[in-house]
């Protein structure tokens, strides 16, 4: 790309390197980014640095924050007696945007995957079980409905039962507003299991 | 997003201001770049910075470059006597890829659109003229088939003929490795009307 001049490729190529951004939109964001007050370059480029500076794990439930204990941790509002397992810190977000949740969470930073050779080990589970030793009531497994989620999932609930805390796991079925005849066969199986008494 | 800590909001918030980066992928990009090594991120920080700092428009063809002229305005092996108008950087960018065009190019950085506002004193057209004054043979016109596209190319070869210089449009018709049946009408008929002996 030796026609933009130097500083453009560089800037294509870096952009090119982040996960869903191939050579074209890799270009059409450098445009878009010369293109831009350099006020506001800089400003992303700040927020760049000063994020990957100032992030680490939650000391108590493994979500990435900037700070010791991460928001919910630190809430009182919350309910520390109940404990929704996930994945991820995006996971997380979307649980937080219904606004029903009023537990806290214990992000596993991963999932199991043989296929990966990622093993229980990889994942925060050790840090899972040191809090299970405090007051804890209930344990909700919302890894998500894949291969690795429900190894993860039944992995878990091994190794929580013999402490005599309730295990729970997320309903799977039907998405609301879905179309039942654009739904795959596990799924629409799933949803047959697990009715409810109406 | 209280729930994710103050930088890495920040971070999101800025990203989600990039074209075709919506609050999804701004979130799965920062939680990608928070995971990445330092370096990698001051790397990624510095070449936006620099990229914003260096570049400006070639003085000759008006294309986003660092240097006062472009690479390929400076090149002696370019024939400096045809000129591609083409709508932006780009554009030229693509042109380039097909190593078939050993003329230079000029960037009009936009076209015409009366529905935007864009008229012709808005895009590089001076300069174009400017260029014409000296030693040129011929000015070939790669601006989008679009609307806009069309309109500029139709108000260009009105300002290039009295002129004298020849003006020629590049071809419109059936893309390679397209199917007839899923190619649209005006392009059917522009293929049509552009038909070639065999």
């Amino acid at each position: 790309m030796e026609y933009y001049g130097s500083h453009i490729s560089r800037l294509i190529e870096a952009l090119n390197g982040l996960p869903g951004i191939g050579v074209k939109s890799a270009q059409r964001l450098a445009f878009h980014i010369v293109g831009m007050p350099k006020e506001q370059v800089k400003n992303l480029a700040e927020a760049l640095v000063s994020a990957r500076e100032n992030v680490h794990y939650c000391r108590e439930c493994c979500t990435l924050t900037d700070e010791e204990l991460c928001p919910i941790c630190r809430s009182e509002k919350r309910n520390h007696r109940q404990i929704m397992v996930v994945e991820n810190s995006r996971d997380l977000a979307a649980y937080e945007k219904t606004g029903r949740y009023d537990g806290v969470y214990h992000v596993l930073q991963g999932a199991i995957s043989p296929m990966l050779g990622i093993g229980p080990s990889d994942i925060r589970l050790k840090e899972l079980m040191q809090r299970l030793q405090g007051d804890v009531e209930e344990v909700i497994i919302a890894t998500n409905p894949s291969l690795e989620g429900e190894t993860t999932a039944t992995y878990i609930s091994k190794l929580v039962k013999p402490t005599g805390i309730r295990v729970t796991r997320i309903a799977s079925g039907v998405p609301v507003g879905g179309d039942i005849e654009n739904i795959d066969e596990v799924t629409l199986e799933r949803a047959l299991m697990g009715r409810v008494e109406l």
